[in-house]
């Protein structure tokens, strides 16, 4: 089937670039002997994750639990879920989830993991733990200070807990900022605090799991590093292009959108709105906009309504007319695929396979 | 079932709220002899689109074909498509529709309304036609100038159409801004130079569609209208609150959410994050941030990562512990629905029923 007999909005994968991106990671983390642990939410595909597996992942991340069941019933065994988990029914389904793979959980806090503890021993399993630092993005994270070691040493020593490490997000990074490696280095020096911190108290780790897309080329640079977890790279987006970190010819996701109106003049509007593309704006670069068109690219996406993009004609020389379709390369890959039931893999102009988002909306 | 029994986060609809908000509406509707059309895309759920019908509603609105199907499957049988159909797929599925229920489209071009034509003529069936007119938004809609007249000529005289009127946006009006009453003036002057224009050309009309949430319990200003269209009125959130149209106490739906993270000094993590709540932001009033915490209002959700919300502490005399949970009022709730595959009725803290949102996703 070619994309023309597609209805549109509809989300595009092309096949060969998927490839391209999957392969580059793989050699360059092989060099640099570092595992990598793709975050799948990017995707939210069984078949994506089986690929990345493919060449040579050691296993996956997820941020729920929901969609950690996703991936264990597609025969994924290794699984990281990054985010800390709380409450009862979370800690009923993290015990079955771990006695069907090996899951570890990204903890910041005694109570989180005295949690874990419990269903682990309630269910006579073993859960990976990872103690999650705050080494500059100020989300999660336990601070990088004396006081934290006491509490890492009583989190790695909870009954059914396998103690396997630490994690950071090292979402602060700015890869195309002047600062960029000063940044890496202020992170790095981080990083050396933490361990003359931890091998003071003698609380070793087997695993120093960082790393996301805009900095995965540069994760040789952190010193200690084991483990990055990028999920973007697979697919990249337009804020991985202006962020610095790929090429247009990099980005393997587009929505083929129609024009549906051209009434009100120096706009158009196409059929994909926010609810498509999503409201996430550009986060990185100098472009506004809610996406890249690939044949005009100097129209901007000026505004979203749910159903309606809003074209800026402009200047533009030309314009696209009503039932022409575009491509767009939308600002962020990850909650463009939680938008959508299912995708279209592509190698060129023919669909070559659709593909169903099994990991979507799992909010819990 | 009591809600600190469902897992999180998890979507809750007041039933009470929504039953004053029905009733309301229909008062005033019935007072000032308009018909009330809701948009679904608010709710995407038949069950809620059967109570506003039962409330008098004449029909509904929705903006794809997607939507209006899934109404049509749960038994609506008069539907506006306020969204102009394009292509062949779409107009296959919109002649199968048009079989089973009473269906009008909202067209502004003569190409749009022709290709509703012909899909008309080749299924024996006739489709209900308004012609949309921009009256100031500046999305979709033919301009109010004479140029457009002899447009709707043709687009009334189309085989297969059943002409029924005019529609119109009026999502600029902002209804608390100081400036209100004279945007409703200037609304009227543009919709009364519509009408000396149709008139002198002798284009009668059936229907002037306009009217949204912030503009619902003004529609009797609106100098002609025989409809109104308001979608949100139902469940209301914090953008109808800060624009000045509804009151916390209106809001029916609230995201249940847990704290996970209190790791990072200032900040509270929850478990709501993008892929719940959406990142739109507030487009009303002076406020900023993700939603309204109904148990800490003070406390501002100031940024979003796809699966955190990160509570902004300030000075907040007090703050929520890990494991805590809370209930945010969302920025914009129609986007929030799309997000979720199902919600909860709550009456009080009891949950009374769950609904699927059968028409989530349907971007097509």
């Amino acid at each position: 089937m070619h994309i023309n007999d597609l209805d549109t909005p509809a989300v595009l994968v092309a096949a060969d670039v998927v490839e391209r991106n999957l392969q580059r990671l793989a050699q360059y983390s092989q060099k640099h002997n570092l595992n990598v642990r793709p975050h799948t939410k990017t995707h939210k595909i069984p078949e994506f994750a089986h690929r990345q597996l493919r060449y040579g992942a050691a296993g996956i991340t997820v941020a729920k639990l929901g969609e950690a069941e996703v991936m264990a019933d597609a025969g994924v065994s290794d699984i990281l879920i990054a985010y800390p988990l709380v409450g009862e029914h979370k800690m009923k389904r993290l015990a079955l989830l771990s006695s069907r793979a090996d899951v570890t959980v990204a903890v910041d806090s005694l109570e989180v993991a005295e949690g874990i503890s419990r269903a682990a021993v309630r269910a006579g399993t073993k859960i990976g733990i990872l103690a999650e630092f705050n080494t500059g993005f100020g989300r999660c994270g336990l601070p990088v200070e004396a006081g934290s070691i006491s509490q890492v040493q009583r989190i790695r020593d909870l009954p059914g807990s396998n103690w396997r490490g630490l994690l950071f997000y090292p979402g602060q990074i700015m890869v195309n900022s002047p600062a960029a490696q000063s940044m890496i280095e202020w992170q790095n020096a981080v990083l050396a605090k933490l361990m003359s911190l931890l091998d003071a108290a003698g609380v070793e780790h087997r695993i120093l799991s960082g790393g996301n897309t805009p900095t995965a080329y540069l994760s040789h640079q952190f010193s200690g590093l084991t483990e990055i977890r990028p999920g973007t790279y697979i697919f990249n987006d337009r804020n991985t292009v202006c962020g610095g970190a790929a090429s247009w010819d990099d980005c393997a996701v587009t929505v083929l959108t129609t024009v549906v109106s051209d009434s009100v003049r120096g706009r158009a509007i196409v059929d994909a709105g926010s609810k498509t593309l999503s409201s996430d704006s550009l986060l990185t670069g100098r472009c506004s906009g809610y996406g890249r068109i690939l044949e005009y690219p100097k129209i901007t996406i000026a505004e979203l309504s749910e159903e309606h993009g809003h074209l800026d004609l402009g200047d533009s020389q030309s314009a696209p007319s009503i039932g022409e379709r575009v491509r767009v390369v939308p600002n962020h890959v990850c909650v463009v695929m939680n938008l959508h039931d299912k995708v279209y893999e592509v190698q060129g102009e023919e669909v070559i396979a659709e593909w169903r988002v099994a990991g979507r909306g799992k909010v819990q």
